[in-house]
Parts: C-alpha cells; sequence; structure tokens
C-alpha cells in the first residue's frame, strides 16, 4: 500500500457553527472556527492538513466545501456529540463585538491527534486552542521548517506560563494589539513586540485589523497596510485567515526568511481582504488565485514611493 | 532698491501660545499655532514665508527662533493686544484631547494680507482658519502651481457652503478621519473621498494620526504608513507639521504629479515624526536635513516588499 502524501502545512485548530450578527445582517449556524478559515486561506498556496473536531452533527457540506477547496482531512475528528457552538455581534462601527454565547461541546475533550503522515510537516499553524494542545502538537511532529502561534486572551489570562513555554519553541507568534498589551503589560507596541521577542520567537506579527499589521524581529519592523475596502460584510475569522494565508504562501516559497515572509504577510492580508467581503467562507469558496495575486500587485502599488 | 524675492512656499495659519497638559506632563504658554507647526517643518525643504498674526505681548524669542529656522516673516502682523490663547489636555491613550480654553485675542480680526512678492508664490498651503479668510488668499495670489487646504470641523459645521467654494479652487485638501466623516456624512473613507473629490481638487489626503495617511485622486489610492515611535510627548500640531514639510518638500521638488506628492507625504509624515517626540517646536528647532533624510530611507526600508 503506498504511503500517504505529507502535506507541507497542517493547521491546527476550532471548527465552529457561528451565529452572527452585524449592524445590517444576522446569519445563523454558519461554518466558521479558526482551522475552517485559516485552511481555507491556505489552500490557495499549498495542500494544507486540517486537524481539528466536528461533532455527529456536522452538516456534510461543510466537509465537502473542505474537500471541494482541497484541504486535506486526515486530521479531522468526529466524535459523538454536537459540534461547538459560537455566537457574537458587532457593534455599529464593526470594530468590538461581544460574544452572546459559547459552547464548547466536543471541542472541551478535543485532544488534537497528527495523522502520522502530517508529522514530518515542514510548515505547522497552531492556531487559537489551548497553551497545553498546542504544545501536545509540538510533541507530535518530527522536524518542522516554521512553526507559528497565535492564542488570545483567555490563554493570556488563565495560562500564562504554560502559553510562555510553547510560545519559546516557535518561530513566529501572532497576537493583535490589545493581546500584545495584555501580554507583556507595555503601553507600546514597540516595547510588548521587545518583550514578546525575548520569550523566544524570532518574529512577533502584531494584527490591526483595517490598519494592517507589524512584523518585528531583531532585524526591524516591517509595515503592511490591509488592503483598503470600501465596505466588508464580517470580519470574523480575518485573522485567522490572514495567518493562514500567510503560512500557505510562505510554504509555497518553501522559505522562512524575512525578506519570503514578508511577501507571504502580503499574500496573507489581501486572501483576508477577500474573506471579509462575505459571511464564512462563501467569498473564499469562490476565490481563485489570480485575484489575488491581482490584488496583491494592487496592493503593493498602493503604497509604492519611487 | 532691489526687489525682495518671492519665497516658493507661502503658509498661513494660526499662531498661538499654547498651554497643554499630558498624562506625564503640563507645559504652560508654549509656542504653538498652524502656521508655526507648518512653517518649521517647510523650512528644512525650501524658504518659507508665513502670513499670521501675533500681539504685541508676543515673546521676541519665538520670533528669534522663526529666524533662525530661515522662515520669512514679512508676511507676519503685529496687532495691538494678546496672542491667540489655547489650552487642552490629552486623555490617557494620548487619542483623544479636550480643549478646555480658547482665546482668540487678536486672532479675531485677523485679515490674511499678502506682501507684494509673496503673491506670485508657487506653493501655497492655506493652513485652517474660516474659509473667508482662506478665500480672501486666493484672490491675493496671481499664478500659484499647487495650493493645499486644511479645514477643522468647526468650519464643516458653521461655514459649509463657503468651505465647498474653497476647497473648489484648491489642488488638495486635507483632513482628518472624522472631519472626512462629517464633511461628507459617508461611514467609509473611501465613499468620503470620492465625495471630497467632487467637490474639485485633485488630490484629497486624509490624515489618520499614528495610523498614517491615505492619499486619494482619480488614478486611486496611496498609502503610507507613520514612522512607528516608541515613545512621543505632545501630539499637538502634527498634522500641521506633516502638512507644512510635505509642502516644503513639493516646493523642493518643484512637482505636482502624483510621484512627486507621494515621496514629499513621505518627508512630511517623517518630520512629523520628529516634531512629536518633544513639546512645541522644541525638536524641530534642533533637528536637522540628515536626521530627516536617513528616517526617510528607514520608513520606506520598513514597507519595502522585494
Amino acid at each position: 500500500m503506498k504511503n500517504k502524501a505529507t502535506p507541507p502545512l497542517i493547521i491546527v485548530g476550532s471548527i465552529g457553527i457561528d451565529t452572527i450578527e452585524t449592524p445590517r445582517e444576522k446569519r445563523v449556524e454558519i461554518l466558521g472556527g479558526s482551522v475552517s478559515y485559516a485552511c481555507a486561506a491556505a489552500s490557495f498556496f499549498v495542500k494544507t492538513g486540517m486537524v481539528g473536531v466536528v461533532g455527529t452533527d456536522f452538516p456534510p457540506e461543510h466537509r465537502a466545501l473542505w474537500e471541494k477547496m482541497g484541504i486535506d482531512l486526515s486530521g479531522l475528528q468526529t466524535k459523538e456529540g454536537k459540534t461547538f457552538r459560537w455566537s457574537g455581534v458587532y457593534e455599529e462601527n464593526m470594530d468590538n463585538r461581544r460574544t452572546l454565547l459559547t459552547e464548547l461541546n466536543v471541542f472541551e475533550r478535543f485532544t488534537p491527534e497528527l495523522p502520522e503522515e502530517y508529522r514530518d510537516a515542514s510548515y505547522l499553524f497552531l492556531g487559537n486552542i489551548a497553551p497545553e494542545l498546542q504544545l501536545h502538537v509540538l510533541e507530535q511532529v518530527r522536524n518542522p521548517k516554521f512553526i507559528l502561534i497565535d492564542t488570545m486572551d483567555l490563554w493570556i489570562s488563565i495560562a500564562r506560563e504554560k502559553l510562555i513555554e510553547v510560545v519559546g519553541r516557535c518561530d513566529m507568534l501572532t497576537l493583535n494589539e490589545s493581546e500584545a498589551r495584555l501580554f507583556t503589560g507595555a503601553r507600546s507596541l514597540m516595547d510588548a513586540a521587545r518583550i514578546l521577542l525575548a520569550m523566544g520567537p524570532e518574529f512577533v506579527l502584531i494584527k490591526k485589523g483595517a490598519g494592517g499589521s507589524m512584523l518585528f524581529s531583531k532585524n526591524g519592523i516591517f509595515l503592511l497596510h490591509a488592503f483598503p475596502l470600501a465596505d466588508f460584510k464580517d470580519p470574523t475569522g480575518a485573522g485567522d485567515t490572514f495567518a493562514g494565508g500567510l503560512m500557505g504562501a510562505l510554504a509555497e516559497l518553501n522559505a522562512t526568511d524575512e525578506k519570503s515572509i514578508r511577501r507571504a504577510m502580503l499574500y496573507g492580508s489581501v486572501t483576508a481582504s477577500f474573506g471579509v467581503e462575505e459571511f464564512s467562507l462563501e467569498r473564499l469558496a469562490v476565490l481563485n488565485r489570480k485575484e489575488i495575486d491581482d490584488r496583491a500587485d494592487t496592493l503593493k502599488s498602493m503604497f509604492y514611493i519611487d
């Protein structure tokens, strides 16, 4: 029997059924979760393996969509019970959102187990799950070239020591502005980044939503604009889409140097700008690589100085 | 008698004595005003003529500082009475400020009169004063190549029609995000820019503070990052410093095309990043051109993608 191929990129994270209300629209029970957004974004660049869990109630059409996008589902577990549910509402300016409901369901006892062929993957994205589960993934991979870790305020608050341990074993940490401040106690992002780099990762990527993103390393700072959109429908999952697209593009470049990371960030950012145009994966499901390449060129020309 | 030389750039605006409180420091009766910040910034690039008014109480050392910076003061009026006073306090995050006191004093009856030799200037920056006074300046210039106009929420609210008239006669309008929304009623900056461009100017420059700036034209959008600072002392006058540096650099390039405007914005933004490092003109007073050039190169390298 032929061995299964190792996907160049493996992503671990949550899968949820979301109910989302924006000032203009409410959508009930749509596909969400960090690993769903991230794998969808990465799928435009390389074969990507998904590690996550769904319940026996998970709609088959969602799984079919992932398969249609070329995502490898060998690491997807199906457990007796209900899929993770999340519900949130965005305020008028879409900048702030409130969580209305979180039902962990099968996600509560999730333990990420990598199929044998995933353990040799070169690129690994540890999406936002408990630090001890992220650590459990790290114990299964053999020789990764580049590991990106995401986290959230909850883990910073309740699992700080474990989080610092796992961050120290990764190449890049990504978080948003307020999480960077919460994690470090620093007021300025530059001070926060210095403290986070001292935890071990070579790169710290701070996400600022429509304000773009900042990459910090020992060599300095890289600043990237978000693609300016006249309108968007749903920012849920934008950070995961950005990070997933980044890791997909970096794996496609088969590189880990800063020059390649800058280029991969451009691709991740552009992929995320498409994602927010519609709810869930609705825009990514009909997106093609040429649209991504064209918008990446447009964004680059928007900050070009002769 | 030899005719006086025409400075390439003329700037009109307010001159004030400011009292400013930040979370860490309070400074009483320091030099401020839009034309003071803007001329100081422009002076690194070209000879700049200042048009404004002070009272008989105006401290001679402020005038001496402007002269030391090479600013032409032929258009500076001194009137019987007190100089304009302004006082404000910045909140903890330095993002919001409250005005505590505004005393117009001699500024109340200010009428900008251009010395004969100023009327042939090629570059004109109409700082934030009443639209009818800005119009009065336009009636005095003979053949300007490029006019930038700034404004504020007050004029948008109480002199909207006059403001629209004067904006229609300028090449570029600059305002901040909230002013752009107030002026147009649009929610997104892209919609706001479209409406503002329809008023006549070829360029609309939206200032976003530490979030950078956006230049809109019929050709599209240019996005510029602000130089990331670990710390700064006083953001007062940053917008005027940015616009003054931009106009100085553009006058130095002796151009009005978008390629040159992009480069001039880089210089304006970098000059403003120095300005906020200290209160009033304290940093600009000891700044040199090489520092500006070096930081402009650094900022450019920070958003470069190979």
